[in-house]
């Protein structure tokens, strides 16, 4: 338990429906806050399509150094079909991740039984990915040359260095230790990337050797899609790169229910930085502005938030309520305000 | 139609259930060919983990000049686990698909409603990946400094040139018109990979330009695992990446019916080499020899390539067969070879 009272929070709304469901986070994270007897001081950040449409800045350094004294951040969603595709993902949210070492992407997956599935027999789902935040095909490190001729050459360059794997793999077995079922499953894809994938399932085999009450296992990353779908509930913590971790989390949410409850926490184990807590969704423009996102996963990276920040039953609270909220849910669609009004209403009764 | 007779078909029967699924693919070849008046000469490559085992060979040069005088390739599965992972996939597989110009992964998914899915309401499925084979991070571009140490390094390089994308999707493009919805999505992940993403966008822009009846959207690949899951009846014809497109079709096969059921083919569109023709699943060591896998993805590639060859009854031959097959079955578990026996009995009929 953290004796901690008050914390500084940076808010960045971004686009889309990203500010709306914010808006319902923030209104949970209050009602909380006030019954569990902490405060958050609450600093927003204008970033996003509009700031950039406006002044043709992304994130300036001297607004990241900023966000980076503060004691977490909530981040919407970020992208918009006006700004070219790349821009706010890279100059934004990537260098928000990067620049603060959010090196842990934690996303759990869990399967409520009043919301269901596209599957016809999930099964019993509750898993994690602990996807790499830091490294892989998102560094940036690619090129290009004779652009828009017939002889360009695009190249992307994937970064895994044994420093940057070794600790996330670490951190995925300090999580499996702490939960019943004790499994880590590594997907890569080895077969073919074999210098990143050799230096994985290596980190991985000599990382096991501590931890002798883990069952561990490997999968390619087109394997592990196949039972993604056909027997999830076989996955307890998955640990995996930062492009594999983006793809399985996208459909890891798509089996269990629906992108609109999935919940991410962008983690800076070592706190050495702010972590981020963000709603694995997009800015869903065509929605925005309507009151009809979901913010559920918005909220429920609120709950991630104050677990990180060891405030532990402010974040059971939001839990227990988003579950009680999401049991009695009928199929009738809600505003996005009303759902964050009865998950407040809940979370602080 | 082909007016040609006789053709020569290098056999690769490969590893574990390989050899097993390539024996009924010939059988119903065979069956199918009597019939239609036309004859494969064959000539099989001992090629494998055992082959490595015995002369550390995995495609000796001078082998892969023979197996390219062919006019196609069977090939079973190639992978073991008593090999280091990489070198077969790499070293065979891969080095035929590279050496032959095979630059059309085509992988076809179709749900029949006798096998059903794992989704619970998954609509009428019937759409074909347009798998780029030879560029992206399958190049082998890539390496490793420090390895073992702690300050070990390593990277993959995805290479992607105009010149290989725009002939990928050109054929992409020319599928779509020939089929009746006369859709094509690109799956790519333009927002962070924007180097490669960009040239991608671009490309698929301007051809779409000479095909004015096809629609065309763009999903980035997370997105695209989700409607898969979610809504997989609103693809027609997707053109992605080397590895995306690996990934996607694994994910395809689950949710229509099972990777027991999909087929691809490695396609030199120019005819300047052989294509090669092989089920998408992986050798399944565990069942390996015990009459337990499912040859109809084996089969079924054996239609794709009397189709490539210009045989094209031939090749509707053995999907209608494989179709009444699977209509009938009832669950209960048939030997390897009774299926082969089944479905070449019924081509023939
Ligand atoms: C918006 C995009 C850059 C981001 C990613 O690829 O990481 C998103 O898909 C996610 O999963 O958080
Ligand atoms: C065996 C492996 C190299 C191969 C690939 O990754 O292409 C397989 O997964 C496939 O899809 O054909």
């Amino acid at each position: 338990m953290s004796t901690q009272k008050t914390f500084t929070l940076a808010v960045v709304g971004g686009d889309g429906i990203g500010p709306e469901v914010t808006a319902e986070a923030l209104k949970v994270l209050d009602a909380v806050s006030a019954v569990h007897g902490v405060t958050f001081t609450r600093t927003e950040y204008d970033l996003g399509a509009k700031r950039w449409h406006a002044t043709g800045e992304t994130l300036p350094d001297a607004e990241l150094e900023e966000i980076r004294k503060h004691d977490a951040i909530l981040l919407g969603a970020v992208g918009d079909p006006s700004v070219p595709s790349g821009v706010l993902e890279r100059g934004l949210l990537l260098k928000l991740r990067f620049a603060l070492d959010h090196y842990v992407n934690l996303r759990p997956s869990k399967i409520y039984p009043s919301v269901g599935s596209p599957l016809a027999a999930p099964g019993e789902v509750d898993f994690v990915v602990v996807r790499e935040g830091t490294e892989g095909p998102y560094v940036g490190n690619g090129g290009a040359l004779r652009v828009g001729t017939p002889a360009e050459i695009a190249t992307e360059v994937s970064v895994n260095t044994a420093y940057g794997v070794e600790r996330v793999v670490r951190d995925a077995f300090a999580r499996a230790q702490a939960r019943p079922r004790k499994k880590l499953t590594l997907v890569h894809k080895n077969n073919v990337l074999v210098h990143a994938g050799h230096l994985w399932k290596r980190t991985v085999d000599a990382v096991a050797a501590e931890f002798p009450e883990i069952t561990v296992d490997y999968l390619h990353v087109d394997a592990a899609t196949i039972f993604l779908v056909t027997d999830p509930a076989r996955f307890d913590v998955i640990v995996t790169d930062n492009l594999f971790g983006d793809i399985l989390t996208d459909l890891a949410a798509a089996i269990s229910g629906g992108i609109g409850l999935a919940a991410s926490g962008n983690i800076n184990p070592d706190r050495t930085a702010p972590s981020m807590f963000e709603p694995v969704h997009g800015s869903a423009p065509d929605i925005a502005g309507q009151q009809k996102a979901d913010p559920t996963a918005a909220i429920l990276s609120a709950a991630l938030l104050l677990d990180h920040l060891g405030l532990t039953e402010a974040a059971a609270a939001i839990e227990a309520a988003v579950t009680a909220d999401i049991e009695e849910r009928t199929g009738a669609p809600r505003a996005t305000a009303e759902i964050g009004d009865a998950i407040a209403k809940r979370a602080a009764g």
